[in-house]
């Protein structure tokens, strides 16, 4: 005999239909954790009032795999991932919008889960989930879901990140030890004995930058290594400032356990993904000021100067070797990790 | 012999890593259409200078089926659905975020006829793509493309929808032929021998929008009938004012084709999508300005009052049938059209 309650508990194709079906879905699985007054009459948007200052708009599409990994998972994912990109343009970052497609046959006590880490993670970033839309795909279509963020901020008046006045001499700032969310994904996937010591460091940086620039140092470029890892910032960098960026290889924070899983993997962990770092460039007598301002958070303990802007005949990414030695950082070609976001 | 440019005509994993091929993918093929200040710089998100007014942001997953279908297109449909939606919040649409997952084997040209489709969309909806993301996953987790859409737009002062000002006495409006985004749809799917004369109904409804509030009529409430159809808006309409809605059949437009369609599958035509129509509740002295306003647009032709709020001892959606019957407008479970948004 068939159990009724059984087909009931995962995601069937018309839970997607926009009808009575979606509706409970909504007021049953999705809601109830993030529900508020901009989110609550579930009209086709959000009416929000917003401060003073410039808006900040950013989207990221998360299809990540595994949905649920070491430190995360694809909910906190969304949420922390798009915050940073608001923040990373000198942003407060206040509301959310979330894009769900869920594929037939998801279990509904996954998608409970994934919704509490966006609730959660939410509440952590200190923004609200304003507006929404559910879609089902069929099985063999999706991975179980995929969400859409999209995040608005302001730029308070008087903030102006701007990579055009970088200048040699300039430093770069990481807020913490890289590498760790890319690792442990990639752990996580060849199921390799080294997960248990590994997490990601999923984070929303958004309280971290507004106290860096409360200090008023003078930040000009803010970047989250996600994709790419820190060389694809670097070789940006390079490209934007037509200055050389040096990064010194002893000055880069990695913790043993990333090292270790780094050398398993075979990978550069500057080509590796974060999803709780930033990178900024100040100028170097602002320096200690942002560090000290990093140190106020968990997430930026670790934070430490890991290079420079100099000149050069030729613009380009340099890493200086723990034995004094030169290699180019080259932009990673795209192809070592894919959804790793 | 393997045809080595046969292989760069498609989508690869490593078009969605991150890195030089996300790049190049970007570049050659998603921005030339839609290029503009706020989204030349590809930082992780755009900065925008707004007009004065309440902010209302939507998002949308796209994930319609075929991708390409008479009448528009998921890069069409993408930026109409969105557009709409802010525009049913009272306000003007002024900016997109788009968010692309792309499936591996995804032809190249395909994807340049979406991105083509999204940028002639945005120009005649009147808005700019200020930031995006690219995502690649496996063949067999996606359906070749979905895009997420999120908008931002400017509720002007004054501009104030709110559906408890809604009374007894006042009427639905709808601004021409329903039915014929999801009848097309179905048609293309089912392959019946009707799809050639069927269109989709897809299209930009800000700029009506706006010619309607210009006329100074009291509009209490918009809405899209997209999945669910107007079945769906009536059914919350009678839910949110505590009264009944009472739709005339004979006043609804239905073109021939979409009633053979609807017909030849069984649909109800009150049931089925729509992606270029709204439904507007206006007070009874207000209809004739909202109608010459629509009717100045080729989406607004057929505008025409299709029914009115009363007063009754149990609030419920009711169509009055052409030989004066009456029957209960349920809203629908949603099993009948999944991805047709």
């Amino acid at each position: 005999m068939k159990d009724p309650k059984k087909k009931r508990d995962v995601i069937v194709a018309a839970h997607g239909g926009g009808g009575e079906m979606t509706k409970r879905l909504l007021e049953s699985r999705i809601l109830p954790g993030i529900t508020n007054p901009a989110l609550a009459p579930l009209t086709d948007g959000a009416v929000l009032d917003l401060p003073p200052g410039r808006l900040v708009v950013s989207t990221d599409a998360h299809v990540i795999r595994p949905i649920e990994f070491p430190g995360g998972d694809i909910g906190r994912l969304a949420v922390c991932g798009t915050v940073n990109d608001v923040a990373m343009m000198g942003a407060r970052p206040l509301a959310l919008a979330l894009a769900l497609v869920l594929e037939e046959g998801l279990d509904l006590a996954v998608l409970e889960r994934i919704m509490r880490s966006v609730a959660e993670s939410a509440e952590e970033a200190g923004v609200s989930i304003v507006t929404g839309d559910t879609k089902v795909v069929e099985k063999g279509h999706g991975d179980g879901i995929y969400i859409t963020t999209t995040g608005v901020g302001v730029v308070a008046p008087g903030v102006s990140l701007d990579a055009a006045r970088i200048r040699r001499g300039d430093v770069l700032i990481v807020n913490g030890s890289i590498a760790e969310h890319g690792l442990a994904i990639m752990a996580a996937r060849e199921r390799l004995g080294i997960q248990s010591s590994l997490k990601s460091d999923v984070a929303p940086l958004g309280g971290l930058v507004q106290r860096m620039l409360e200090t008023r140092a003078d930040v000009k470029f803010l970047r989250d290594p996600t994709r790419g890892g820190i060389a694809g910032v670097v070789a940006d960098l390079a490209e934007t400032t037509g200055l050389t960026v040096e990064v010194r290889e002893a000055d880069v924070p990695v913790s043993p356990n990333a090292r270790h899983a780094a050398e398993a993997l075979g990978l550069d962990p500057l080509t590796v993904a974060n999803e709780g770092k930033l990178v900024a460039v100040v100028p170097q007598g602002d320096a200690e000021r942002v560090l000290a301002a990093c140190r106020e958070f968990e997430h930026g303990r670790d934070a430490a100067v890991i290079g420079r802007l100099v000149e050069a005949e030729l613009p380009l990414a340099e890493l200086v070797t723990r034995i004094g030695g030169r290699r180019i950082i080259q932009r990673p070609s795209g192809a070592e990790l894919p959804r790793i976001c």
